[in-house]
C-alpha cells in the first residue's frame, strides 16, 4: 500500500525489501575507510578494458552479478533494471547491462540516480508489474574527469572545493517486502533547483540547497523529525556542500550536525588521501549504500535512516557556455523491519 | 488494474488517459508533411536564445505549457514530470523545467525516451502515488548536429542513411482513465539489443533489430497481432531502419507493411525536404504522437495504435571508439475508449 502524504512523499506501508545488494570498487577507493567492506575490489582501475568507459561497465557489470549473487535470482527473474551513470548519453550503463537482455530503462539524475532508481523500481513493484527489479549505478574517476574538466594526462591543478569521482557502482536488487530485511517506507521525488552557482568544481554548494529543500519537504510532508532517524547519508555533497546544508537546515530548526554523514566524506580519508572536498559521482552514493550503510542496517547498528542522493545536472556544454547547475536531490527512507 | 502478461509486457485494465498534448515545431518542420498540426511553431529555430542547447529547452517549455493549457491543470497540479532528450547530460530538460519546480524524474532512452516517459508515467500513476504526472521530451537539429556528427558551421556531407534530427518538442498530461479519451492499455519495456553496427550515420539500421525485438515481444506476450491495431507508429527508424524492420518481422510472419509508419518519414516530405532517410530525435516520435497521432485518435481516425519510440545509445566517445550501438525500443499501446 502507498500513501501520498504531503505534496512530495509517498510511504510505503508494505514496501519493497532489498534482497540483496553488491559493491564494487576501485583501487583508492579500497584504501579508503570503507575498503573492506566492498564487495570487490577491482584493484586495475581499467578492470582490463581497452577504455575508461569500458572499465566503467565492467565495475557496472560486476556490481550486478554480485548483487544477484546473494539472492535467489538469476538477470532474467529480473523484471526490470533501472540504470544510470554520468557519461554522455550514459554509455557506461548501456554497454554495461546490453549482454542481459533485462527489460532496460535508463534513469539520468546525475549523482542523484541511485535514489531515483531505488524510488522508481519502488514504485514499480508497488505498480503489480513487476516482483524484481535491480537499481545499479556507476562512476569511474578517468571516465568523469577527462569528460567533466582536463584531459588526465594534463594534470591540471584541482581547487579546494573540487571532488573526487569514485571508481565504483553499487547494485541493489529490490523485490517483495519481508520481515528482518531493509525496506523502502518512504520516497521524496526532488524538484530542481538552480540558485546560480556556476562552477562545476563546487558541485558540493549547488547541490547543497536542493538536498535542503527535499530533507525539509521530507520533514513538512511526515511531520517526522530528527529524532526519528539514526542517521542520514546525503549522496556526495563533500565538505563544502555539507557544511551549506548544515546552515540551511538549521534556519528551518533542524540541526543535523550529529546526524548526518555524506558517503563522500565517508569514503575517502580526506586527510591522506588528496581528494580535496571529498568523493563524488554515482557510484560514491550507490557504493557506499549497498556496502556501509546497508551492512551497518543488517547487523543492527542502524534500524532506520535516510539516504538523500543529489545531482548536479550540468554538462560541460552547459559549463563552458558560463550557465548555472540545476540540482535535485532525491529522498529514499530505509527501515529495517 | 495491471496485468503482467507474458514476460515483457504489461496490460492496464483501467489504463491512465492523455489529458492533454501539446506539439511545438521549427520552421523545417512546419513546412513538413504534418506542419499544420502542430500546436505552436517556433518559427526562430533559436527561439530568441543565446545558445541551440538553450533554445531547445524554450522548445520543451513549451510544449508543457501547451499541453497544461488543454487540460484543467497546472504546473503545481502535476505530481512528477518524466522528461529527457539528447543533449550531453540531458541538460535541455534540467534547464528548460528547472523554472516549474515539479518532481523531476530524468530519464534516458535516447529517441525512445518518450514512449519510456509514457510508460514510466503509467506505472507510477497505477502505484497510487500520483494523480497527474506529465512526459515531455525534445530534441533540436542544431544542438544534436554539432554534438554528435560535424561543427554546423563545417557543413558536412550527410551520408544517404542519415537522419535529420526533428527541432522540436512533444508533451503528454497523464491522469486518471476517463471514457472518451486516448488510453494507455499496455506497455513492453524494451530490452538493450547491439548487432554490431557502428555506423552513427545509419541509426535506422542500428535500431530496427531492437523495435523487431519489442514489437513481436508483445505480440507473443499478449497473443495480438496485426489485425488488432489500425496503425502501428515507430519513433524514428527512417527509410533504411524501416525496411529493414519489415524484412525481421516478416520472418516471423507479421507483415506490417501496410499498417505501418514511422514518425521520422511521416514528419519531412523526404523528396522535397533533403533529409535524406528521414527524421529523427527524442522530439520527432514525441511531437508526432503529441499532435499528428492522437489527433487522429481523438477524431475517430484511428482507434487503435502501438506507439512504438527507438532510441540508439551510442555516445559520439563510444562512435569513436570504435564501439557499436546498444539500441532500445518502448512499446505503448493506446486505445480510444
Amino acid at each position: 500500500m502507498i500513501n501520498r502524504t504531503g505534496k512530495y512523499t509517498t510511504l510505503f506501508t508494505d514496501g519493497p525489501s532489498i534482497l540483496g545488494a553488491g559493491a564494487v570498487a576501485g583501487p583508492k577507493e579500497a584504501q579508503g575507510p570503507l575498503g573492506k567492506g566492498f564487495d570487490k575490489i577491482i584493484y586495475d582501475a581499467k578492470a582490463g578494458a581497452d577504455t575508461w568507459e569500458q572499465a566503467e561497465s565492467a565495475f557496472q557489470r560486476e556490481a550486478l552479478i554480485t548483487a544477484l549473487s546473494k539472492t535467489k535470482l538469476k538477470a532474467e527473474d529480473l523484471d526490470y533494471i533501472f540504470s544510470g551513470d554520468l557519461l554522455n548519453q550514459c554509455i557506461s550503463s548501456s554497454n554495461a547491462l546490453k549482454e542481459f537482455s533485462i527489460p532496460y530503462l535508463g534513469q539520468y539524475g546525475a549523482c542523484s540516480t541511485m535514489a531515483q532508481s531505488l524510488i522508481m523500481a519502488a514504485f514499480v513493484l508497488q505498480s503489480g508489474t513487476a516482483k524484481n527489479c535491480a537499481c545499479v549505478t556507476s562512476s569511474h574517476f578517468c571516465s568523469a574527469e577527462r569528460q567533466y574538466r582536463f584531459p588526465l594526462e594534463y594534470g591540471g591543478q584541482r581547487t579546494p572545493s573540487a571532488q573526487w569521482t569514485v571508481t565504483g557502482s553499487g547494485c541493489a536488487i529490490l523485490g517483495e517486502g519481508k520481515k528482518n530485511s531493509v525496506r523502502i517506507t518512504g520516497a521524496t521525488v526532488g524538484r530542481i533547483l538552480d540558485l546560480g552557482v556556476k562552477d562545476a568544481n563546487n558541485m558540493g554548494a549547488a547541490m547543497a540547497p536542493a538536498a535542503a529543500q527535499t530533507i525539509l519537504d521530507f520533514f513538512k510532508d511526515t511531520g517526522k523529525n530528527l529524532d526519528d532517524f539514526d542517521r542520514i547519508f546525503t549522496g556526495d555533497l563533500g565538505l563544502v556542500g555539507s557544511k551549506l546544508l548544515y546552515e540551511l537546515t538549521l534556519k528551518e530548526g533542524y540541526d543535523l550536525r550529529h546526524k548526518h554523514d555524506d558517503c563522500g566524506m565517508l569514503i575517502f580519508d580526506r586527510d591522506r588521501q588528496d581528494v580535496h572536498a571529498g568523493g563524488s559521482g554515482c557510484g560514491c552514493a550507490a557504493s557506499v549504500l549497498c556496502s556501509h550503510i546497508l551492512n551497518q542496517m543488517t547487523t543492527g547498528k542502524l534500524r532506520h535512516i535516510l539516504f538523500i542522493a543529489t545531482g548536479a545536472l550540468m554538462s560541460p556544454t552547459s559549463c563552458q557556455q558560463g550557465l548555472s547547475i540545476p540540482c535535485v536531490a532525491h529522498l529514499v527512507e530505509l527501515t529495517f523491519l
